[in-house]
């Protein structure tokens, strides 16, 4: 259990690190990315997943654009940079943290730009090093901040929870999602362990299985304990008591409170709301997307059917049978007790309790 | 497609055959079953299962074991037999099919047996041979008796469902569970296409994936039109206007109407609760347990743990993750719009509607 796990990612000798998250917890390996599209490919198949973490990752992603791109002069230079922004940004279209951090790194390598353009030009000091240098510091600072984040938010969630409850979550959103210390709704809970000692129900999270296999590897980990299901029996085990409360990550929160998050979390929510019990939604302030007004504005990822016949490898279904896989669903802001971000546990109304945040979101963009 | 299918279940050369459902869609393959214990065990693994089919196989089981057992006289015979018998209901516990089968065949056993106590024994006829030969004939007409139930169950429900509709269906519950030419509430399907045109929404059913292996498969055969989903993208679909209505089957009815199925119904009942969508159940009259009150009366299967780690043989869970895997859920009477059985469309209140078949239930029995 206690095996030494390498981070799920990080910069290295020029290179982007990532661990491979399809292979957990059979195997643990590293991919090392020397090209945009190498970390492209990573984000696509799911070797690196979650929100926050795919927000450090486009920032890297970045910064190794800018070591990679070139061009005869600045305003050229920039422009092949923001095409290779452009085909990080579209690797995922639900999760808004990956376009929230190339966009800080977007606008920074145009901001240093502009400086490179107005320093004089000494011959030594190639501009686009400057830029290349900037960005990589950047992409640094925001995974430094995205670290202090998420043990902000894990500390503000972990009293809403007390000894011996047990608390259904849903896909992963431990450390290998935010590649921080502490995951969102799963550094909730590891908090409240540290505190309070709680249990965990672990939903397995068809079709790609983020709850069985990763959550389940990062509480044994940790000595948490838990109990492992399928999605289906949620329901069931509310129903006859052994569920207390709710708490899920997000991809995507609009302005008003609605979430998007992993397919089935609204499941989870409806069943929450038929059994009086609370349904939380941890992630830090960056997943806000002030800019979307409601769920019904949020673009939902459809994935490959293949994805539905099977898992990995292996099918068991007929190979031409239809198939649908949203990747994401929403849920209403009606049916969410409370959000968690690094600021503290907000309730509705959302508009308000998120609202004033706006300023500090844009400020951090 | 079109490929020709082996009977669920038929009774050859002294032997049960048996159709392998867990090799399915991949393999057809048959268990030639000369032993009790083999159908036992095909039964406790799935090989053949839903509660209409498990009925007919302890039919054929007890008419194998009453060819296998023997004993010095008629008493050491029958007792021996009770024995076999009281395996055979052991091997699943929910199913209330497959007790009110065997113990019918019991009754007829024992009958049988007090005939050939009064019977001049004449020394051609062994006693015990017409026990067999009563046990047989006794089976085969269960096995044709099913048939026909199936046949008015799927006729009674069809007119439910408008054309065009799209009905989200859990588990299989075609002809694979049933044992005759149309299923319970896949056979209600069935008929409602043939008579109007509509579409099913598959849940890929979690653990063992019936839905994604089984009734994909039965449907494509039939030309209906589907679309296969996780089982946690139902409640997602209905919010978005995908679902108009929800159809299960059943494991065991309890008299006040609540309903034994296969794990997650009860989280698609809830979803269909919160949508306003009608939520049906269908199972032949012989799936009723006048003799369980309510819902919290009925025994739930607990199975093996890989079942939830992983699929088959593959494993995606750590080997030591603690789970929980109740086979079945109760789905309360107050959540079901209508049960349908051979009789008709059964409204609330059950303890009336499908009280007032008691009657005829023991007398089927």
């Amino acid at each position: 259990m206690a095996m030494p796990v390498p981070p799920v990612i990080e910069w290295r000798d020029g290179a982007v690190r990532i661990l491979d998250q399809r292979r957990l917890p059979d195997a643990v390996e590293v991919l090392h990315c020397t090209t945009v599209e190498q970390v492209n490919e990573a984000i696509r198949t799911l070797a690196i997943r979650g929100a926050p973490a795919l927000g450090v990752a486009a920032a890297y992603a970045v910064a190794l654009a800018a070591t990679r791109v070139d061009g005869p002069d600045e305003a050229t230079y920039l422009e092949r940079l923001d095409t290779v922004i452009d085909q990080i940004i579209a690797t995922r279209p639900t999760a808004v943290n990956l376009a929230w951090a190339a966009e800080r790194m977007r606008a920074a390598a145009h901001e240093l730009g502009t400086l490179a353009d107005h320093r004089p030009t000494d011959g030594i000091r190639d501009p686009r090093e400057s830029i290349r240098h900037g960005l990589l510091a950047l992409a640094h600072e925001i995974a430094a901040d995205n670290e202090q984040r998420h043990r902000a938010l894990a500390e503000a969630g972990a009293d809403l929870f007390a000894s011996g409850q047990r608390v259904l979550h849903h896909c992963n959103t431990g450390p290998l999602a935010t590649a921080a210390s502490y995951g969102t709704a799963l550094g909730v809970l590891q908090a409240a362990n540290q505190r309070h000692g709680i249990e965990v129900v672990v939903s397995e999270t068809r079709p790609l299985l983020q709850g069985g296999r990763l959550t389940t590897w990062e509480l044994a980990q940790w000595g948490v304990p838990f109990t492992l299901i399928t999605d289906s029996m949620a329901a069931d085990r509310m129903r006859r008591g052994g569920i207390d409360a709710v708490i899920v990550g997000a991809d995507r929160i609009a302005a008003n409170g609605d979430v998007a998050n992993k397919i089935g979390t609204y499941s989870h929510a409806v069943a929450a709301g038929a059994h009086d019990l609370p349904f939380y939604v941890a992630a830090p302030l960056s997943t806000i997307d002030f800019d979307t007004p409601n769920g019904d504005a949020i673009p939902i990822e459809e994935r490959a059917t293949e994805e539905v016949h099977g898992y990995g490898d292996w099918r068991w279904s007929p190979s031409d049978a239809p198939v649908a896989n949203p990747a994401f669903d929403v849920t209403p802001h009606e049916r969410i007790t409370a959000i968690i971000t690094e600021h503290g546990v907000h309730r509705p109304p959302y508009l308000e309790s998120l609202g004033r945040f706006a300023a500090a979101s844009d400020e951090a963009a």
